[in-house]
């Protein structure tokens, strides 16, 4: 659907009903800087609970669908319809709905995972490709930091030198402070633990995706060769939830991932470390706006978003230094930066995470996978 | 104007064009929460200006205006007139136009401080107070972060017993690194300097009503006596840079603040320590999901925004812990409280700062310049 | 006494008796290096007590003395008598008992503050000046910390620029976690509550000295004039616990000095910040091994001792950077330093604090009393 | 040797020449608390460079002795011999050594690693278990921290209740701000890269035995079999540089650790993570006088040394809380506990390190080298 200049871009949302956190999180991004209107979605199995929430967000009822193949015909038939759809359902589901409204030239702003497994994920893969006119954004969303960029480019310029070294940890509590029985758990966890729903491996699924990556966005390498160690909760209920991984990426660095749902207290959060042959990085989620510069022969520097030495820092920025900016500042920079690529016809480079990083990223979860079965070290392919 | 049901709050402009930090800062925040439309504004003395901007805005042009009289005369006139209209212009303008927008029965939202100097501030909260057909919202953006409101519920509930002492900090730099000589000064400051626009001082009508205000949001006491100590750049420019407080409140506490512009380095932002009886409290800008409980028998307490034993923090927060909110999401809550006000017909609690507070502040704005100059303790009143 | 060759330095202590903390640090301190012997000493008005205590220390019976008069006759008149006296009494007596060893040619380690009170201070200064056969150090320890004099030669080499406001903070809670009635008060706090014993003020002589110290220690100013703001207990208990200062320096810096020893929660100990025309500097005695630097133009550095650009530090350091130094070591630093005077006849530069330091830290204290009582800003003189 | 009552432990040194750094650490440690006097040692190979260091410590030159076994003869035959001996020599020469001692039945304190290969160690162990009249100390000295002691005790009482997870990481950076070739390296690290030497693995007996250390002792669990991952600075220089090594305890519990010597910017040091089903604990090095406690459903708890909720911390302290200690003060915590436990006969519970942990490491050590061969899980045995 061509943008109509003058106009916000027009959008449509899959997924996201009431008790969606993440449709929250989608919805009040693409209001952040004022480019899109949310003008269609389903929001449930349940059509009259889709049409009940969708008007309550302001769509109109004809244009709360009760799924997303009704979705996708009626809007491809409208003039005015779509010009992008955001998908924020269960990652299983990803695919086979990305792909419907690739078909009819939408373009696509999915969460993450790409896609529920590898299969998936290649089958996905090839379609996007296939598709010259559609334009599609992954919300790996913490590459979308200010200062995580600003790491990506530091690396880029040679001020760590040869990457040697990466470790990541992605450490939450799903526990919500209890002591979690069998029997809560499936109860508590519903879907997480279908694997037809939420795919490859909850733990890798939900946050091993992030961990990976971040290592391979900052440091611009690929992981070779893996070895990883995943945990069950339980005999009893089949979700991991932990996994490490050891990993060798393609220039010979060496790496380790640590991912959890189970670390209690909750509140480690994400930690990513680059060491390289001058020096080393390290950003911390809890405190997004700084970044640690260890030279090898001077003083650690914080550089600070939006001060001096982070210059790319206030392309992705709205505030000052100063100010802090959080997780739905950096969120907002996905669509922010996707309605600029949509706009522009001039090329530029852009920052936003796409299919390519989809499909590494769900190679590496399978290989995860193989190598915890086979408890040893497996290529990534 | 009527708040009309099942429509979004009709939302007016006054100020922010298009070299406004702050009115960047309103208008994302009025988007947040999908509460308010924005719908007519003034944004520059320049009337092609104001209009092309405002069209920009995704304002009708019939609605652009050229100045804040006829705005409020030609809204009060129209049927989908403005419900609210958000003030962000320099502090000596804030009374005459908020006066003029309450008298057509238009709400307020105003960024602080509340009026250029106390007699205007004096003027203004009659006038609120005259009018119960309005409300009135001053964007004290700092008390509405979730922890600052956390900290402010603590203190009542008797947390760290009686007050003792407060200690607020707000440093900042405006150099950007330079060396700024007395020409630059008058060049880079220019409205600030003049006191017909920045009102009283510069850096206590832009910090020093924060660090004022916060000590007094968090603790529930007010200031009775203070001694001032305040720097101009120097002889030849004109603008206050340092200002330094000691204060006793009314339950015999003892404070002291320090707000400045001229902290090079500039990274040290706003601080708040609050010491009672029992332990003390600390808040920091650059940090802001977590409150520090310093218990006087036992361990420093990290408490973190919607973790356990932050109940009233999760009201305020869009964003489970662990992933960090910003300046922008606290700007934001004021928008969002002052909506469910104005939609809500229960009383109950509000949280936002208001007319009762801009007049306080005011009051020891004006208490410091004559301290200063009287160089001796002297009343709030 | 003359310093033998290839034999440690023979030391007495005065004080220090087995309920003292600071005698423990003291000890500690002199046996770090090697460099001293503690050989002779009085712990305790009761006779017995002192032998009983000196001999548990090892020093012979016949060299446990009575009272610090016999002492030093004693010593000065035994071939194998003391080099030093290490002095660690209660502040009034500060003064009567250097002099007498420096009238017995016997150097100097004194416990701070220099004197109980300005009176006595210039006398013991003169007292000193007048015996060019005698050295003198004050413990003022915090000055001891290897990033502490980096941040003086940063400062001295212009690092930061000119100098323009100091902020010092030393906060304590004396309360152990108890709510401290006027009964309480007196019994728990016995001697700091007599001023014949401690001398001027419990909150200026404990902790303020150490404040003004440091402001004026790493900066290279002296305070002019002061405006000072005491805080007794109560009505009935005499003890001062908290007192802020303003502080106007040589230079036209300015400064703010807030010390406290009713600060529940008790853990935010000594900070110190300097800014100038260029950045600022940023101490902690809490992460001592630390020193920020934020230039006004660049990214905050952490400067770590032993590491990269901390090159002085390492003179002042026994361990590698990475393995953290604490404050016996800095403590320590003061006696070593002193025996290497002691030792080197070639003149180089002592970064040790000395009767210069002690005399102006007097005059500070006299004028915080003044100012607090007059209520008006006075002269340091 | 017997103790002598009312004279200081007599001890003996091997090793720690003028160019050791680690032999200048015991030295303090050992002189801290006044419990041990230094009579004899060798230092050197070189006969004459060993005597001329000795005397330089205040030993008698006929007590400066050319080899260990001349000095185990020799003391052994002195009334007044050595109570102890403190081995501080490379890693493969342990065994040897203290076996020496232990047959003249003379406590030792040895540095750690127990031994330089598991052969060793078993042999030396067997030695230690079968002489009833010897007691042995290995200075694993970051187990000395008064707050790793709070967080072994912590966990022994079931504050975070069964542990599950432990990760700990050890990384440095040995570069010294240099890019070093092949050939530097190999100048460098001189003896570090000699097997015969350091032992099995540079940065595992160095380093690694620190984390496996660490884990055990605070959690109280043995390792049960491990997968582990080495590199060597390349394959001309064979130095073992990182290693990274997932590991699974004898409850079920998992863990990860990582050690390197190669990390650039090199300040991150030591920190342990201990993670259980109600909670989980955090201790860092670099601000060792803190330990995190993170409950599962409430704050972030922040104990500090000295202070309340640390109790057991007071026993090991010297310092009030406030005033931060570090690596010295815990180093000689060992030589106290140590010296406490030679002098009472009562029955109590000791916290140093002993001969048991020493070959618990060294099975630990074994296995990862044998894991990294084979690229398999292994058992440690």
């Amino acid at each position: 659907m061509r943008l109509i200049k003058g106009k916000k871009i027009q959008l449509g949302l899959v997924g996201g009903g009431p008790k969606s956190w993440i449709g929250h999180v989608h919805r009040i991004s693409s209001r952040f800087d004022n480019q899109y209107e949310i003008v269609a979605g389903v929001f449930s199995r349940n059509s009259q609970l889709s049409k009940r929430f969708g008007q309550s967000l302001g769509i109109l009822k004809e244009r709360c669908y009760s799924n997303f193949r009704e979705m996708a015909e009626r809007e491809a038939e409208r003039k005015d319809g779509i010009n992008v759809v955001a998908i924020m359902t269960p990652p299983s589901s990803h695919q086979i709905i990305a792909e419907k409204f690739i078909d009819k030239n939408i373009h696509v702003i999915s969460d993450k995972p790409f896609a529920g497994n590898l299969a998936q994920a290649k089958k996905l893969f090839k379609k996007i490709k296939s598709n010259k006119k559609i334009k599609y954004a992954l919300t790996h969303n913490y590459s979308a930091y200010p200062m995580v960029r600003e790491a990506k480019v530091l690396v880029e310029k040679g001020k760590i030198g040869k990457v040697e070294y990466i470790n990541v940890e992605y450490v939450q509590d799903w526990s919500d402070g209890e002591n979690i029985s069998q029997k809560n758990a499936k109860k508590k966890f519903k879907w997480k633990i279908d694997k037809n729903i939420v795919g490859a491996s909850a733990v890798l699924n939900e946050i091993g995706s992030h961990a990976y990556h971040m290592a391979t966005y900052i440091s611009g390498l690929k992981g070779e060769t893996i070895f990883a160690d995943i945990k069950q909760v339980s005999n009893k209920v089949k979700m991991d939830n932990n996994a490490q991984v050891m990993i060798n990426f393609n220039n010979g660095a060496k790496g380790m991932f640590w991912t959890s749902v189970m670390a209690r207290g909750g509140v480690y959060g994400l930690r990513i470390r680059i060491f390289g042959t001058k020096g080393s990085l390290e950003w911390v989620q809890n405190d997004p706006n700084y970044l640690k510069l260890n030279p090898s022969n001077g003083s650690v520097k914080f550089i600070e978003r939006g001060f001096f030495n982070a210059e790319l820092s206030k392309k992705f920025s709205r505030l000052k230094f100063g100010h802090p900016e959080g997780y739905l500042d950096a969120f907002a920079n996905i669509y922010r930066e996707f309605a600029a690529c949509l706009k522009n016809n001039v090329k530029k480079r852009y920052f936003y995470p796409n299919e390519d990083e989809g499909l590494e990223t769900a190679k590496f979860i399978e290989a995860c996978k193989v190598s915890n079965r086979k408890k040893r070290w497996v290529k990534i392919k």
